[in-house]
């Protein structure tokens, strides 16, 4: 019995996120179902985080303890193959006994995609937050620079989330626009639930003249969900890196 | 009564295609429920040509007899916040009675892209056909050649097809790799039922060593649908622009 490290990506237009539920199908219920179907057993997955409805993942991770009889390249093939268009596994690498996929991450990259165009893109569908008009750049780099740093996040969090520790670190934020795309990247120790979703959507609020670029130094001060902007969609959000 | 010209662009992959039919939602059904919606009568729409499932449109051009009380801006606004996120007008433009969206075409134009990725982009996912490893470019460039002018088409449309003529002028065909998509851009006075998805997947084939680059001057001479190659996935497919 072996340790493996699997890096998948995935559309998640289709799912109700990562986590296996109730009430649909998540990308973990089609992955468990593709590595039985391959290896004839059920196994126990252990993923680096959830993921929210409709959101993305350029590189998601998840460990699992295998005893694997083909070579692991072979596995990643037949995996691909049973795997629907919309999700692949882009590698599969063994792992020490201690390795963890959610605890030893050391921080987490999250993009967020807002599609300025005045039409929208029909092949976008689902893979943007279509906003339809431009963004002041400026300003929103200008509010950005003040959630570098240590702080606490109570207001940059789902009032529903138990979570007891808010404190957190992002390490890098940016924003920049690439074929009427804005792309929000953001690198941190760790996220709250809708943390990024919360901050790109106060980003935009920013850019609308309700914030002054320096209120986000307040809003964090004040941890309370209400004094920060809404909640963007989900569609535009991909967990981008997890660091090891 | 005027006759007004109209621009779309859809992501084909949950429609049945353009034209209204029995068994699924159509594109045609949605522009005009949106259209109706928006005026309260239904219209009747001629469109440059039908679109089978899951092909896309880049451009695809329909005209209406319509009477309408707004500005012509204005009733694209209202239309593009009713039509869902899939399809989008583009423009609107008033066009004289002669004009006729199916007749007056003198040409069109249609792409379609390969996916060469190692492995499958799930963001990808009905937008293209997944081939998963490279393509010969140089022989296909050189296949393709034998296209282009006038030539009797039987063997490059699917069988079922009722038309007679079956003689099209190809004007321009050329093959380009862009970011692991090769892109096959064709353009010709018409086109015949699943043509251009004989032409790319026995290009495909000319790269897969199954046929010879000059093989497609026979088997133009053939005029018989065996002798090509098969017909590629709809996903591929998108009618890029039409020409008046």
């Amino acid at each position: 019995m072996c340790r493996y490290l699997f890096c998948i990506s995935f559309n998640g237009a289709a799912y109700c996120g990562w986590q296996v539920q109730k009430n649909g199908i998540t990308v973990q219920n089609v992955v468990q179902d593709a590595i039985e179907r391959i290896l004839g057993l059920r196994h126990n997955i252990v993923a680096c985080s959830r993921t929210d409805a409709g959101v993305h993942a350029n590189n998601f991770y998840f460990h699992i303890d295998l005893e694997l009889k083909i070579p692991i390249l072979n596995f990643m093939f037949a995996l691909n193959n049973v795997l629907p268009a919309d999700i692949v596994v882009k590698s599969i690498v063994r792992v020490g006994d201690g390795f963890h996929a959610r605890y030893s991450c050391r921080c987490k990259e999250y993009i967020y995609k807002v599609y300025i165009g005045a039409l929208k893109n029909p092949f976008l569908k689902d893979l943007v937050l279509p906003y339809g008009r431009n963004l002041n750049m400026n300003n929103m780099l200008e509010a950005s620079k003040f959630f570098l740093g240590r702080h606490n996040f109570t207001s940059f969090c789902n009032s529903n989330s138990t979570v007891k520790d808010k404190v957190r670190t992002i390490y890098f934020i940016d924003i920049t626009l690439e074929n009427d795309i804005v792309i929000f990247k953001i690198k941190g120790d760790g996220f709250l639930y809708n943390m990024v979703r919360i901050m790109v959507g106060t980003l935009i609020e920013v850019s609308e003249g309700r914030f002054c670029p320096n209120d986000i130094k307040d809003i964090l001060e004040n941890m309370n969900r209400k004094y920060a902007g809404r909640t963007v969609k989900a569609s535009g959000l991909y967990l981008n890196e997890v660091y090891y």
